[in-house]
C-alpha cells in the first residue's frame, strides 16, 4: 500500500483560514493531480504550497511543456462559491474533516459539507443498494435505518432514487449523510430535491467536487468510495449483480471496512449482488441488529493500519529518470497492476520509483485506481 | 465420540442368509437396544448372535429382571412381512448397506429398501425444506434437484409434502431416495401415495422401521439422520427458524457433511431458518452449480474420522458395577450431558463405563441421544 511507502516526512499542519485551504485548494484542482497523487505530491514536498511551487517543474521534467496548475483565481472563486451554498470547506488534516475518511488512501483532499458537521463525529453506517428497488427494499431501507438511527447511528447514503432515499429519509430524525457525485449546490436526481434540503438541516450533504460541478458517469465510483470511507461498515440492502452497490462493496473490502448484505431469494434477480457478497463472506444481514452485532464483534472502529516500515534509506540515483520511466511503462498494460508489484519487480529505489510514476501521470502515460492500482492508458 | 471407546474388537462379518440376518435383527429389534447400543453390544460381544445370547444377563445384572430379547418368531415374520411388500433387508457392514451412512455413530442396524438399490452406490445430496413450502421455494427444489440430477447426483429426501415431494419428483428421471419414518409400506403423508409408488420403481424408498410401522412424531428426527447420513451435504431449501430441516441441517454437521441453504428475503418468515443456518456458516445456495462447487471444495465424500486410538487396557475391576452405576447417575440430569465427559469426569475404565451403561440403559435408568450425549429420564 502506498502509505508504506510514501509516509509523510513532515505533519501536515491543518489550514485554518483561507489563505491555508488556497494552496490545497489549488494543489487538487491542477489538472492530472488526483487524490493520490495529490498526498504523493505532499508527502514528497512537505506542503501543498510547497508541492503547488513545484508542480510546473515537476510537469516539465515530465515532458508537458505547457503545464499550469489550478490558478488562485479560480480556488478563490470555489471558495466564494461553496460559501454562498451556505457549504464549509473541510481540508484533509484540519479540523473538522471525519477521522475514518481520513485514513484511507485516496483521501479527498477537500470536502464541501452542507448542514449538520457534528454528524461526522458520530459513528457511521453506509446503507447502499439498488435505483429501482423492490417494496421489500424499500421497508428493508427504512426499516434497518431506523433501527440504526435509534442505536446512535448515523445512516450515510449517497441520495439516489430507491434504497438511498428510504435510508436518508428514514433516519432523517436520527442523523444522516448524504454524500453527493456532483456540487454541493447541484441537486442529483431532481425528484430528491425536497429531501436534499432536509438532509441540509438536518442531516449532512457532502462531496469532494466543486460547486456547480454537473454529476457524471465517472463521479459516482469515486463518491462510493467516501460513501464507505466515512463508515465502519457498509450493507447492501438490495442490488442486482454487476451493480454499482456492489463497487462500493468493493471499496469498503479494499479499506477494510464490514461488508454486510441482505440476502434475498435466488430467483429474485435483485438479490444477485447481495447473495454474491454473502458467499464470498459478507455478514448477512436479517434486521438492524445483526448490523450492530457485527460491529460490536470487530471491537469498533476499522482496525488500525499496521505501523508504516520506516522510510526507505535515500538510495544513491543510479536509475535515470528517463530509463525508469520507460521500465515502468514496459511493466503496465491496459489493465491495472499494483504498484508494489512493480517496484518489486523493478527492484529500483522507492523513491525514484514514486518521482518517475509521478512525472507519467502528470504527463498522462499512466492512470491511477483505487487500491493502489496502475495502469497505461490505451 | 464412541468409536474411540468401544470400536469393534473383531470384524464384522456381513449377514448373507436369513440365519445370519435373525441374530442382527432380533438384537435390534429388542426393547431398550437402539442402534447406539446395538453397535457397542455387537463391539463387546464380537457377534449379533453372541451379543442377543448375553441380552438377559446383562439385563439381569442391571436389576431388570423380566427381560427378554426380541422372539425368533417376531424377527421371521417382520422378513416374510419385509419380503411381502417387496423390500430386502440391508444389514450394517452387510453387502448393498451405503458406504457413507455406515460411517455414522448412530448408523441403523437393519434397513428395508424397496426400489433400485444401485442408487445407494450414487453420490448423494439431501434436499429438504418446509412442508409449508412456498410457491418460490417450490420452484427452487425443482430447479435444483433437476440440476443435481443432471450431474449425476441422487437426490435424497423425506417423502413429506412441500419441498420433499417437489425435490423427488423433480428427481424421479435420474434418480432419488426417499428414507421414510414409518414402514416400507405405511405410506405417509397419503397424499404421496402415488409418489411413493413412483419411488418404490425408479427411485428407491429406505426406512429402518419394521414393515406396519405408523410413523410417529420421535421417528421424524431418528428418519432426518439417516436422510443427511447418506448423503455428502444437506441443502435446506426454504424452512422457518425452529423446523425439523433445521434438525436435519445439526445432523449433517455433526455427521460431518457440507451443510447448504437457499437465502431469503428477511421479511419472509419462511427464509429464517435458511437464514440463520447461513449467518452460522452454512454454505449459501443459489442454484446446483453452488451446490457441486461446495462439493467439489470438499474433494468428494465426508472427511474420513481420525484413526481410533488404540483399544483400552483392560484395567482390573477396581470398580464395583453398582457404585459406578450410581455415579453416573450422579453426574446426569435431564439435559444430554457428553458420554466422553461422563467418563472423563469418573475416571474409570472405559470397559468397566461401558458395561455400566449398558446395564443403566436396558434397565431403562438412562437415555441415549445423537451425538455421544446421555441423559437422566425425569
Amino acid at each position: 500500500m502506498e502509505t508504506d511507502l510514501f509516509s509523510y516526512p513532515t505533519p501536515f499542519t491543518p489550514p485554518t483560514t483561507e489563505e491555508d485551504e488556497l494552496p490545497v485548494l489549488r494543489l487538487i484542482r491542477s489538472r492530472r493531480v488526483g487524490p493520490t497523487t495529490f498526498h504523493r505530491l505532499i508527502g514528497e514536498h512537505g506542503s501543498a504550497a510547497a508541492a503547488l511551487a513545484a508542480l510546473p517543474e515537476v510537469a516539465r521534467a515530465a515532458g508537458v511543456a505547457d503545464y499550469t496548475p489550478c490558478p488562485e483565481k479560480q480556488a478563490r472563486a470555489e471558495i466564494k462559491a461553496g460559501k454562498a451554498a451556505g457549504a464549509q470547506l473541510l481540508i484533509h488534516g484540519g479540523p473538522g474533516y471525519p477521522a475514518a475518511l481520513a485514513e484511507i488512501d485516496d483521501a479527498p483532499p477537500v470536502l464541501w459539507a452542507l448542514g449538520q458537521q457534528e454528524l461526522l463525529t458520530r459513528p457511521m453506517i453506509a446503507l447502499v443498494g439498488a435505483r429501482n428497488a423492490s417494496s421489500l427494499g424499500l421497508r428493508m431501507a427504512k426499516r434497518l435505518s431506523e433501527g440504526l438511527g435509534e442505536a446512535g447511528i448515523c445512516v450515510v447514503s449517497g441520495l439516489a432514487r430507491g434504497i438511498d432515499a428510504a435510508a436518508h429519509e428514514a433516519a432523517l430524525p436520527t442523523g444522516t449523510i448524504a454524500v453527493q457525485a456532483g456540487g454541493i449546490d447541484v441537486i442529483y436526481p431532481q425528484e430528491n430535491t425536497a429531501l436534499a434540503q432536509q438532509m441540509a438541516e438536518t442531516g449532512l450533504r457532502l462531496t469532494e467536487a466543486p460547486p456547480g460541478t454537473q454529476p457524471q458517469a465517472r463521479h459516482f465510483p469515486a463518491r462510493n468510495r467516501i460513501i464507505s470511507g466515512l463508515s465502519a461498515g457498509v450493507v447492501v440492502v438490495e442490488a442486482a449483480l454487476k451493480s454499482g452497490s456492489l463497487i462500493t462493496a468493493r471499496d469498503a473490502l479494499d479499506q477494510g471496512r464490514e461488508v454486510m448484505a441482505v440476502p434475498g431469494h435466488p430467483m429474485d434477480g435483485r438479490a444477485g449482488g447481495c447473495n454474491a457478497l454473502i458467499r464470498d463472506g459478507a455478514t448477512l444481514v436479517r434486521g438492524s441488529e445483526d448490523v450492530l452485532a457485527a460491529l460490536n464483534a470487530r471491537a469498533a472502529p476499522p482496525e488500525p493500519r499496521p505501523a508504516p516500515p520506516p522510510p526507505p534509506t535515500p538510495a544513491p540515483r543510479a536509475v535515470k529518470s528517463g530509463d525508469l520511466s520507460a521500465k515502468i511503462l514496459e511493466r503496465l498494460g491496459p489493465s491495472p497492476t499494483a504498484e508494489d508489484q512493480v517496484i518489486r519487480d523493478l527492484d529500483v529505489p522507492a523513491a525514484a520509483f514514486s518521482q518517475a510514476l509521478t512525472a507519467l501521470e502528470i504527463e498522462g502515460r499512466i492512470e491511477r485506481h483505487r487500491g493502489g492500482l496502475i495502469s497505461r492508458p490505451l
